[in-house]
């Protein structure tokens, strides 16, 4: 097998191309870091282009198919996006938008404008974790394809669908099959222990500082927050996705 | 006022120095920076020897007694740990370690080696909004004055005691005022919803690959974990730290 040693290799320069959002959008392709992710888009269904490692024998078992790639540990640096790179990844093709239809007994994470990669990927981690049916990306939330996102997902972006979608579109969709909406916002609305749990619903969440736009909070069923019993002002994003997830969930 | 231009200033080089444990330790220093953090520690029981800003008129209000010293832009981006500065940040005296005791109706919050600095930030910030009376950092923890916790805390840090303790001698005292201790663990123990809300309690959380070691599980009154339905091997500790604290205080 071939050996790169030189960080000038076409591969190595369109794997460090690949970190920027335009650059993934124009290739089409994505990269995953880390045994365990590689292994995850082996598994779903991602087309591997390539792998590429420090040592073929550290390459999961289910590889067939994707062309393997060694390279030194001095252009393995130079690829990646850590900063104590764990000697493999992945290449993968962009999946094309999976088509979700909303139903009834349905559970949706509408996310707008989220910002922070960890925030963006541990919700999505926290909605697979819980069950819901897909993620809806609304504009200005970060791209679930930056390398940082990925990995804070631990491979639940490739376990359920994660789409960018209008809100507007999706919100009067749950409205359609009669399924509440429930936007999020620290300063108005109901505690949600008031809720009860729920068949199917959506829930709106929103940006770090900014929260959820006025126009989704008008558009909702219901307004719902988690409150606050000690000095800090707010809970963090993907905190309260969780809390709020689960208890929408679980309580029947 | 005397405006800092050169890198090699001795308050610049303390102030870079302070990024690690062992500099923070050994002068008694940490540093907070953005103007809310600033804001921060000068509302709450801090001793704050340095304000470093770029622009004196953007200090808040209450800094009276602090020295100011001005930077230019240049020096201020030396200073800074993060990549876009805001300008302003505070060298600050590490504070004594609070005396805390276990009280009957106390929440606690102790925490098994958790690593990641945005993870322990976050979990301290959670502790905070529900009104947790103590957070109890045990040994293989971050850092608490780690730069990158204190952003995460967005200043819950100084809202409540975080303070270094043997996890042994926590659970015992809890354990004489007949508080629940409660042990977390992805493969054993009772669904978190089959547990009520408690007056008092504690609830050990672990890191974030191994979990909440064996020892403490054994200590513990109670393990509980939260149910995992879709296809994440695990939550995010951050925010399973979230629901459960949420959950054992609220349901009542």
């Amino acid at each position: 097998m071939n050996k790169i040693e030189s960080a000038k290799n076409p591969l190595v320069k369109l794997t460090k191309r690949l970190q920027k959002r335009k650059q993934r959008e124009k290739e089409g392709l994505f990269v995953v870091e880390g045994y365990h992710l590689v292994e995850e888009v082996l598994q779903h269904d991602v087309e591997v282009q390539e792998i590429i490692t420090e040592d073929h024998k550290n390459i999961p078992a289910n590889h067939a198919g994707a062309r393997v790639s060694l390279v030194t540990e001095q252009v393995m640096k130079e690829m990646s996006s850590t900063e104590t790179p764990q000697g493999i990844l992945a290449v993968c093709r962009l999946p094309k938008t999976q088509e979700v239809i909303v139903q009834k007994k349905g559970s949706y994470l509408f996310i707008d404008g989220v910002q922070d990669p960890g925030n963006l990927g541990t919700m999505i981690r926290t909605a697979d974790a819980v069950g819901v049916s897909a993620v809806i990306l609304g504009e200005g939330t970060v791209d679930p394809y930056n390398d940082k996102v990925v990995r804070a997902t631990q491979g639940s972006l490739f376990h359920l669908p994660v789409i960018k979608g209008d809100l507007e579109e999706w919100i009067k969709a749950c409205r359609n099959k009669n399924i509440p909406v429930f936007g999020t916002c620290v300063t108005q609305g109901t505690t949600h222990t008031a809720i009860e749990a729920q068949d199917g619903f959506a829930l709106i969440v929103g940006n770090e500082g900014a929260g959820v736009q006025e126009k989704w909070l008008e558009q909702s069923d219901q307004n719902i927050y988690v409150p606050i019993y000690g000095n800090a002002e707010s809970l963090n994003v993907s905190v309260a996705t969780g809390i709020l997830l689960y208890h929408l969930k679980l309580s029947h």
